[in-house]
């Protein structure tokens, strides 16, 4: 059982990746040590900041990750997958690199939410500006309408929660993150939004259901039900 | 900064290795993704169980653990951990089989004790029945007593709490384990141990201070201080 090879395409950033992997050891029912899947971690934080190369023309990090994803496919893995959400922007240029099978997790959160919320017909996203400006999510997401915060809460709340100095990359998961988040969502259900997905793999790390009334979505977990899942890649 | 590339030797548990790794991402002091570690993790759950083969003429691990200590030489690992207490036993053949440094946890213990507890005489270990039957620890803390649980407590709490169907490699970390924990830990006190060493690396992720009244050392912990710290391998 569970002789898939899973790959992490890691460092964007590193705590998440951490938090993907445990995830995954935690979400896979075992009895023993044996029962766990294969999983290759390669945390590389040398890559640079994917939200800087989109809007600021700052150094594009596919070089790197793909040198990344190439070190995991000498590793034999089956699948990868790239906990981080703005990454995707690079997606096909990533996969075109490899020759295994890389888990689009915009794409499985599109199915995802077209099998679990059919009724829904708005959506709001907190993710990075990055991700915004460059619509990764409406790409995928057809079928129903894709709303943002306003210019000013993406870079005074969202934003400041996840790059901040109090934020979430620096390590603070508590109290000044959440608090921007919460004011997020509220103005998103304002706008009409039915559930929130949480666009950016921090979010995750910070905003919880009970912090929020609207359903939150973490493309990560729906990612992460499919790599250990019983379907092929 | 931090250009060191550190290897986890994983999978033994997985669960222990996600934990460790991610202790290493949020010991590191970071203002962006970039300050951290290039960490490359190689969770492979297929490595034999190293209790049973040991202790019940099981198939041994260490054929395995040398395949994942060489991929990772394969990724230019500048370092390598274990975090698997057991497996020590098998380190001189393991570190023999790659040609990059593979930082000894039980002597980095021996020596952290030497310095924050020079007073202390006498060490309580809980760890699993191979560590113990091998007297893994007793080879390297060679300037105080080492002691342990009697053969029932052995089997009966530390055991049951680590390998039990409510125990921490079956994924419960409160409740159960925590009491036949301190259990064990109360019975060493009675025995005149001054500190406690968490002698499996499951153990910490159930057993914490404050249940305790003995001060714990956590191996893993002293690792990591020494993986991410300034000095050279």
């Amino acid at each position: 059982m569970n002789d898939r090879r899973i790959g992490i395409i890691g460092g964007m950033g590193p705590e998440a990746s951490a938090d993907f992997y445990m995830k995954i050891t935690k979400r896979t029912k075992v009895e023993k040590d044996q029962d766990h899947f294969h999983v290759i971690v390669d945390s590389n934080p040398k890559i640079p900041d994917r939200t800087g190369a989109i809007l600021y023309g700052g150094p594009s990090p596919v070089p790197e990750i793909i040198k990344t994803a190439r070190r995991l496919g000498q590793m034999d893995v089956d699948v990868a997958c790239i906990p981080c959400m703005t990454s995707h922007y690079f997606f096909e240029e990533i996969q075109a690199a490899v020759d295994y099978p890389i888990l689009n997790v915009i794409s499985e959160t599109a199915a995802y939410i077209a099998s679990h919320f059919p009724a829904v017909s708005k959506v709001g996203v907190l993710a990075t500006s990055g991700t915004v400006a460059m619509k990764i999510f409406d790409k995928y997401l057809t079928d129903v309408d894709v709303i943002y915060p306003s210019p000013g809460t993406q870079e005074g709340q969202v934003m400041e929660a996840i790059y901040g100095k109090k934020g979430i990359k620096a390590g603070f998961l508590e109290g000044f993150p959440v608090a921007q988040l919460v004011t997020a969502s509220e103005e998103l259900e304002e706008k009409g939004a039915e559930l929130i997905i949480m666009g950016c793999t921090e979010i995750g790390l910070a905003l919880q259901q009970h912090h929020v009334s609207l359903p939150l979505v973490d493309p990560l977990e729906v990612a992460i039900q499919r790599l250990i899942g019983k379907d092929d890649f």
